[in-house]
Parts: structure tokens; sequence; C-alpha cells
């Protein structure tokens, strides 16, 4: 049973390969009447686009959406709105050494034991291009979470060990689009864009940390017992390619703290019911509370490096060595960070959906 | 959009509060053929009830697994399997004056905003005993597993920042059942002991991390792009109770290691294709490999605490106070190890029946 | 993959089979803060019993439904509602001869090919007393349907080739509980009866056409382009043991019409659209227009006579005979009634809760 | 929640409006290994296409159909495979004037009632057009099928009011496609062809009746009890725009034998059990026989028609005429007849993977 559908009532399938002749999204369940167009679209795309600093890939992506349905005279009309971004044309001639010799760390081993075959140009269908149609989906998710006053934001905090402090909504608001990493503190940016850079030149890579958040979400969203706000939340974010953890709120640290230090206090304000800590992320049995909801992600290092690795052929199963070529991030968690913010935003207007909060046939 | 069912082709469907009439689950999709006996589903149960040392709730529950339907002579029969725990007598009095005042931590307000009222009795459907039905399901499915060599395990590693160091298989198989905190270390499980009752003794409570691991897992398990095996892994695991991050192999961890440190080199060992390290946990590109799969989960320290919290009156809108009475576990972690392999196994049983792994309809 | 389950917001599982321990359905996603008790249930439950007439099977059944959960207070809380009955003592001998003979018209080949063994006793899981399960939920769906002041009708239209001319909506909701065969026209039941009494001393069965209806149904329910409103009744009623066929509105015979004669022209009637003819059964591109919703189904003769029939021994895979023995309905048609009306309910509430005209989440 | 997408495991989702960009199909779950290439997809398109005979619309659509992902070196590879076609220059202004005037019959009404506008334009959603996407991914599904050697075969045997009698298999093979209604009996479709052009001279329309048939359909699909293979079968065929009844095997007259008549006995032929007589029309309890599949639809008289109608203007909520303009099919049923095998084909491709007959993820 195929998976590339994400959502219940918000549904996303995304299709295509890296070097294939398009990659796309459908999304279904957009309710009628809101106001869209493929500019906005477009501005979420051109923010997880390669080639954008040194740090990333060098790789020039021109990718331009095409919205194929669903929207007529500037507004959705509740059909499925088809998008697509027609690749380029692509050398893939760095990759005909890697058709049978997987590479460490990347999808090449369990696509072709799962398929038998795959198409390896460019990483195909596990390429990172794939998160283009999440973006675009994500920016509709994004304008339709507006409606209700909800925003999404994300931001590294941490690359390579180098680890920042306390920032401010504003300070993520605004400081991680300035900087080639992506981060709200623009001191610890520059020692995270030295590390990566430092990993580049001796051919290899670094991970780090991002954390989404989401400001203003009302409570009540998430369903007891497995479709768990935090557990959705969860699966979105651990499905994007290089991420190997999720945490809520506390996260991990909870597992050290005493109940005393770890629950939030109730009190009220402005005749709402708030908590003065927030170590539950927003979640409370799975529903959000009405406060921030805080996750945090843990990004491994890139696996594509320009050194030698041990790897098996496949065609023979003898063990072999490859170098992976070509114009890869030593460090993909700044181009994770718009994904993040996608992934976030369609769980929770899928939730808004589910839980009538937006209305899903139409709006207004 | 309801919650309660876990799953898409091994679909578990969990119901029950806490006092209510009955706790159970309906298990739709377990192929024909496999002996099963109450017997089995018991043993499971009777790992997960409380009242099993000085370091869990001292109240007993004597758990009665009743299999209603989808046996035939000893084997099931590919219908629907219903099973059902009925509630004994309950003392609710101890939750009357929570019923208007939600305790920090518990889902009590979320599920008052939500749903308008709730059975707020010994917790109702946000009960650790709605995993009952989680853990009967899950006893079907290790078994199911098990016709494919599939070993599922969890070990708890880490209590109130107690931490063990490596550990055997054979050592995580035979020595959690021995200690009441479910340690594989036994030298380290007396400490965690202590600190659960030093924390008990100050009316506070301990949290930790729990490992859970599958061996034998065939190759091609999970699907891209958005139900990966390690997303749909990452959601069971967080849909637990009082868990609050997942991480995969080497997890967080990975976020601080250079590519070429992360990074699992391939060889051959008796003509299959293998990794000396394991920082993927088993999993890439969403797929199992083969190696072993492993997740870690942060288990929160247990909100029902014994010292006067903050709260506001549902009813008045003020601010209170409130003491958790009652007998509660001081750390909930050993009794989150038998739900975390019960969650693990429903996720590989599911895939295996995805990819086909399992026959969909009957065994043999 | 199982099919046991229906609806995609107003999710109904059923399970049990006929001489096993209890039959039983868990409903997830009925919103919080209806009023709902057993006695409700129940109400609809005897409506289906067996035993009622000469007309139908002699077997008694005292079927008494215990609501295991998601009730608090006498509302539903949003949470799962859980409902058993427990089957009584059965004498499954005469059953015993049909073990590995399976009857034409029955389910017990397919069921014994699929699953290579199967329940056999009293149908098992293919019997009538599934629709338990069915009416139990359905008597929910309907009260949730009577908060938008929807009304859910069905009556016997033809038995064994006696069909009854026009009758009124109170006809329809008064007489078909006064007669044996549940026909709202009392002339033509007493021959329809007299058909049926004559088949049944012939050891033979008639079959016929049941009608639903639903008054007052909001314009906007079901979703282009697959779930469309009729799809899914079609599906709903099809799904029903006996029933060979389901049309919408004019059905089979708009098939033999003109466009001219066949298009429900449309015009004003107190502020709001309606047409003077409804061909269209009351929907149009799969969405309710906002007139009556008419579905009819034809319901075959009962497979169970009481003559010698060719089949196959299964161990042999030999011809033989067989004689179904027992007492057996020699028309199923009146207690299809009932469960149409389920069928019918369930599907207009779960397009209800899609389309956000009954709240997902709380009434009121 | 939104509605367009079919099928459980193979998945298929369209989006697309007729005057829009363009229409298309995505479909997950197609097991890797299938050779597939764009000309077999375009042979199936070129049959729905209209203007093929003076009995269907004149309008000239050459849709070529463009393969965007999942086929790599003419295999699939167990990726979503998108397709689109794109829509040629239109013109729109004959709709115009229909833009606030709901045609008797159409989805005009409906839509504009749910979603508040919509792209009315050559019908928008709710045209023909949208089953490009069906046949397209029906073109797949029935390749898939022949691996099992399962056939698929649509023809016509009514069209207002002239009905065929008994045809061979091998007349429904190779009659259909040699005259424009599609009848296997060729007196027949003379006749037919007459009754269409009388009609469309008089500015009205027909309906008629399609047979769809599965052959060699292996024993075992369909899963009991509410995803029975005949409710998959009514809810698909219902689901095509102007389909108003679905029958299985002798379906309506089924309701009017006895018993005796319509039980279908057992026999062996070459190992295999059989029956004599379809009446059951391939399926028992929901799972097939092994017998051939056999559905009939009731197809309306077009809804287009040449005649002036009454109607009400949505703007002002008075009362008007419509006149259609326009070149449309007198008779939609030849062009009905593709697209049932489509759904059917579709149907069956999904329960053969639920049941595992044909492998969930790669052939061979």
């Amino acid at each position: 049973m195929p998976g590339n559908t994400f959502g219940r009532v918000f549904r996303v399938t995304t299709f295509g390969e890296s070097h294939g002749r398009a990659v796309g999204v459908v999304v279904d369940g957009c309710p009628a009447m809101l106001e869209l167009s493929e500019a906005e679209i477009q501005r979420e795309l051109d923010r997880r686009r390669p080639g954008q600093s040194a740090v990333t890939t060098q790789r020039k992506e021109e990718d331009r959406v095409e919205i194929l349905s669903g929207i007529y005279e500037g507004k959705t009309t509740g059909m499925p709105i088809a998008m697509i971004v027609y690749n380029r044309e692509y050398d893939s001639s760095a990759y005909e050494e890697l058709r049978f010799k997987p590479r460490p760390g990347h999808a090449d081993l369990t696509y072709f034991l799962k398929y038998g075959h795959r198409d390896h140009r460019g990483g195909g269908r596990a390429s990172g291009r794939e998160t283009l149609g999440r973006v675009a989906a994500g920016a509709i998710a994004k304008k339709l979470l507006a409606t209700i006053g909800v925003e999404v934001l994300a931001h590294t905090v941490e690359i390579a060990g180098i680890r920042i402090d306390e920032v401010s909504i504003d300070e993520i608001r605004e400081n991680p689009e300035k900087n080639p990493v992506r981060c709200a503190d623009l001191a610890k940016a520059r020692e995270m864009e030295e590390r990566i850079l430092e990993a580049k030149r001796e051919g290899d890579s670094v991970g780090g940390v991002v954390e989404v958040i989401a400001l203003n979400v009302p409570p009540g969203l998430g369903e007891p017992v497995f479709d768990k706000l935090d557990a959705d939340i969860a699966k979105a974010l651990m499905s994007i390619g290089a991420v190997k953890g999720v945490e809520i709120g506390s996260g991990f640290t909870s597992a050290r703290l005493r109940g005393s230090e770890n629950n939030d206090e109730f009190f009220v304000e402005d005749g709402r019911i708030r908590s003065r800590s927030n170590n539950a992320g927003g979640i409370l049995g799975g529903i959000s509370t009405g406060m921030p909801i805080v996750a945090r992600v843990a990004v491994k290092p890139t696996s594509s490096i320009a050194r030698e690795q041990h790897t098996v052929d496949l065609r023979t199963m003898r063990e072999t060595t490859i170098t992976v070529r070509g114009r890869h991030d030593p460090c993909i968690v700044p181009r994770v960070v718009p994904v993040c913010e996608a992934m976030l935003a369609l769980t929770l207007a899928d939730h808004a959906l589910r839980a009538g909060v937006i209305p899903a046939t139409r709006l207004g």
C-alpha cells in the first residue's frame, strides 16, 4: 500500500523524480473561496531553492510552479489543486557510477531491495526535490491557517554543535532569512557558517537541529488517541529526508526533569487559560492547549560526502568503494527549515479542518 | 474526524474509559490461520499491569481479557478480533474534586475545551488504561511478526538521569523482567529504583528514556515518501501518553556528528548486505535495511504529583490550587516499556502486511 | 486490507460471528454532547429481530445491547462508542453437515476459498446477525441526523412480483410497522404475505424491492468526484447481504426516458430552489440538492431453501447435494428494511460531518 | 473531507476542470516492474474521445497524454505515476449565459450551493473530461490485471428502449468498437443509432444500459463486510456522471425470482468449483467466486438538451429559462462504455492488491 499522501482532510499527494519530467503535488481538500496565486506559491518555493549561498549546493534550479487546476478567478473552488514544476535538463552522468553502488546513508540500497530497480538519477524519488511538492502545498496550508490567525515559523537552533540560546519571536520572524544558515541569532549564524565551510573543505558534512513553532493555534486541535497532534507532527517531521529525531516542548530534556519542574501550571489571562511555562510544547493529551506549538528535529549530516566510502556492488554482491561527486550541500539544515514549516503547516491545517475550526467546504 | 484507529492494513481501534464499563480493542486485518489464544494475550497484559512493585502505583487491577470474535478452533479467521477487559468497581471519589480543576500536565483541560465535557473519572479516555487495548493488539502483532522471525524488545535506558551503557541483546531479552524498572543493566536498575523512591518520598516524580528494538526485520518495509517506516514509528511512539520525543538510530546525537562518522558503510555477510555501524537505526529513505530497527523515546515525569499546584476552576475561571491524591506511579517509564513494544509491533506488522511480506489474507 | 469499517468521519466497525461469543460495533466519530441511551439503540434493534411473524424465521433472539464506552451522564463524549450484544446459547448442530458443503447462494464457498477455514456455525460472519452492529450504529446516526432535521425511512415496495403504487410520506411513516412485510400499502401487504407463505409451503423463497428515503437533507452533502453521495449510498446499500441492485431516483427507468422527460426543472419555493419532479432522487453531480433522497434496492430471494440442491464437498472435491435445514426466512425483504435505513443514515451522517453541516467535534 | 481519490491500495486521484489548464491523474500504488508506455495509455484515451460519430458530440478534442513520473526505462518504479492532458484553447463563451442559470439535470446548482462559486466553463470539474483521468488510470489497472489473466470488457446492452438479446463473449470482444453505439449486436446497434438520431433531431436525448464484465477473476477478491467486491463495484460505477443505477448478476430481476431459480448450484470443472448459472454475477458474500463478474449500469439521458427548460437565476432567485447550446452528445451511453471498463478495472486491481493476488510492491 503506497505512502505518497499526507493528511486526512487536507490531503497532499506528491509525485515526481529528481531528474524525471516534473515534480509536483495534488492538494485535495482545500476549502473553496481562499484567494490564491502562483506568486504566493512561488515565494515559498524560492526559499527552499538551492544555490543560495556557499553553505548549500551550488546547483542552479530555477523552479517555476504552474497551478493546473482548482483555482477560478483567483480563488480556490474546493476542487483538487494540482501544481507542477518541470525539471530542467539535468546532467545525470555523475550518477551513472552510483547506479549499482548504493551510497551509505542514502535510500539507494533500500529502494533497490524493495522495488527491484529505481530511477537513480539525481536521487530519483528520494531526492530533496520531492520536497518542492511539500513546500508548494505547505504554502496553501499556511494561507489557510492565516485565516484563523495561525503563524508557522522555523529556524536553525544548532549546527555542528553550535547551539543558540534563547531568541525572541521577533528574531525568529526576521533573522533567519538574513543569513545562509537560517539562524535567528546572527552571531551564532556566523559560527555555524564557519563550521560548515570547514567541514566542506574537509570533504565532509555536518548536521544540526531545527525548531519549528506555531503561534496562535486555537485549543482543541488533535484527535485522541492515535491521531494526537504531537503524534501527527512527529510523523510529519520524521518523514523529511534527513530527520532522525523529533521532540515536542521540553522533549528529551523532560526525561531528566522532576514532575514538579516539568508540569506547566495554569493561570488565567484575558479570560483564557494559559500556562506559565510551556514544557508541553502547546499540546496536552494530544490536543492543542492554545499555547505555542514547539517542536525540534534532529537533522543528520548530509550523507553525500566527497570522501571514499565502502559499499557493495549490487550486480556482483562484492564490496567496493565510491566517492560521491557532484555539488552537494555540506549541511542540509538551512534547506530543511522551510520544509519543516511546510510539514507543520500541513499537519495543523489538516487538524484544523478535522476539528471544524476551519470550515471543510468553503470559507466565509 | 476521529483518531482512535491505528494502522492501514493491520487496523487497531481501541475504546473505553478508565472507570467506564470496559476497555477494549478491535483488530481488523489479521490474516486467517494464525494460532491464537486468550492466554497469549493475557501474558502481555500482565506485563503492563500496575501494582507490580514499589516504584509503580499500588492499585490492583486484575485485568482479564476476553476474545469476543475472529477466532475459530484456536485460529484466526481473517475476521475482526474484538477483545475486552471489563473494568472492576472503581472508587472514583478521589477524582470528584478534579472534575473542574484540570491537573497540570494532564489531558483534563484540553478534553474539556475540545468536547465540552468528559468522563473525568480515573482520567477517562486519557488514562493509561487505554493502553490495555494497544498491548492486547500488540500481542497479536508480535505473534504475526514471529511468523517471519521478527522479534520486538524494549527496555529502560535512562531514569532520573541514570543512564545505562552498552548492553547485549541477551541482556535486553532477559534482564528487564527481573527488575521493577525494566532495565537490562541490573546495577543501574537499582540506582534508578532508588531515585524513583527518593522522588516519591518527596511527593514528586521522574522521567526517563525507553529504547525499543526490532530484530530480523526484513529489508523493504516502509512506504515513501510520507508513510516512511521511521515516520510511522515516530507517530506510533509519540501517541503514547507521556512520550515527548522520539529518535531513530543515533537520533539527536547524529545532529552533532560529521557525515563521515554518521554514514553506515556497507559490506556483505552471508550473501546479504549489512552495515558495520547502525546509526541509521535500520532505516534508510524510510525503508528498512535489514539491520535492527532502533528507536528511543523520552518519557516525561508523571504529571500526577502529591504537591500542591496552581490551576484554574473551569466553572468560575478563577485561579485555584489542587493536590492530586490517589496512588500514582512516581515513574511511568517501566510501564511504558511494554506499550512501546506493542506500538512498534503494530507498526511493523502493518508495514509487513502493506509490503506483502506477511500475506494479507491468510498464512500458510 | 480488511473491510469491516464503514465511513470516513462517522466510522463504524462491526465485529462478531453468528454463533460466536458476541456481535458488536465500535462507532468512532460521533460528536460529543449528543444525548443517547441504551433504550434508544434497543428500540431499533428490536425492529430487525427475527421471530416477529410467520413470514420471517421463527428463531427467537433476545438481543440486549450493552453500551461499553463513549457515554457519560447520558451524553456522548466524542470518544468511541462500543456496543455489544452477547450471543445466546445456539444449537449449531444443524450447520455441522454444511461445514464442507457450501450452500448455493451463500458466502460459504468464497469464505472458504479466501480464508482457508471459517466459522461456519450459523453463517458465521456472513450471517444476518452482523447487521445488528449496523442497526445499532444506525440508531446513533439517525439521532445525529435528527439534530439537523433529517428523517430516514424505508419500506417494502415489491415482494414476489407484487408491487405497490404511489404511497404518501405519511403512509410510509406509519404503515410499515403495522404489517409483517413492512409495506406502506396495507392491501398489497396482505398479497405479499400470501405469496411468501405460498413459497414457504413449497420449500422455496422470494425476493423483492425496498425503497429508502431521506427527507429534509440539506443541499451540499456529497464529495466530487468519487465520493459522490449517490456512489457512497450505492456502496452502503450494496454491502447488505442479499442486495443485488441499487438505483437512485428514477434509476433504471431513466435509461428509457428522454432527457426532456427525465430532467427536473427548477423553481423557487419559500426562497429555496426546488425541482418539480425528482427523477434525480435528490442528488445532482453527486451532491444533495435539498430534494428528498430516494433509493431502491433489489433483494434476492433467500438462498437458504428447504429443497435439495447440488453442491461440492470441499474435502473430496466431488459433487454432492444438500438440503438446508433450520428455520430460515422465506423472504428476507422485511428484515432488510431497517438495515437499509441504518445504512442510509450512516452514509448521510458521515457526509453531513464531512461537509461540516453537523459539527465534527461537539454539538451545541 | 474531499473525495477525489478512488481505491485503497491502487489509489487514483484525478484533478482538473474542463476548460482549465489541464486534466490529469496521479496513480499511487502501482507495483514496480510493470512495463508501461504512453502509447498504451493513449490507446484507451482515444476510445473515450468525442467526435467519433454522428451520435456523439462533434467537438474535437485531441487529447495527448503525458506521463510525468513513476516510469523508468519503460517500467513502473513503484512511485506515483502522474499523467496529464493539457486542455486546448476552448471557447467558453457558450457557457457564459449558464454561469448563473443552473441547467436541469446538471451539477451546476449543487456545486454553486456547496462551494459558493465554481468554474462553470465547459462544466468545470463536473464535466465528462474528468473521466480522462479515470480512463488513463484504468489503462494501467487493465495492464496490471492482465498479468493475472483478468480481462475487462464493456458494451452497450440497451439504448432508448432497444435492448439486445444474448451475445457471446467473442461478440463482446470484437463488435463494440465496430459501431458508434458500442453494441455487440450489430443489427440492434443500427436501431439504437436511429433512435439516437431521431432524438437529436427533436432536440432531445436518450439513455441506456451498459454491461461490464470481468473474465478470469480469481476467487477471493472482496473484503467483508463493508468493502465487499459488489459494494465497491457499485460505488465505482455509480460515481460515473450519468449513472443512476447499478446491478450485479441478475440484479433487479432476481427480486422477482424464487430462491430455487436464482441460486447458482455448484459443480466441479477441471478441478475447480464453478456454478451452472451465474445469477450471482461472480460474487457471493461480497467475495469473487471465480465465475465472470457481471454488472450493469443505468445511464440517464444526457441532461444537455436543445430545448428551453425552466430554471432559476442564482443572482436574483427568480425563475427563468435556458436553452443549452453547444455540441452535446444526444446519447452519452457509448462514451460511458470505456469509463465503465476503467472503473471496474480500477476496483478489481485495488482488490487484487488488497488480497495479495497481485503483489503490492513489485511484479516478478
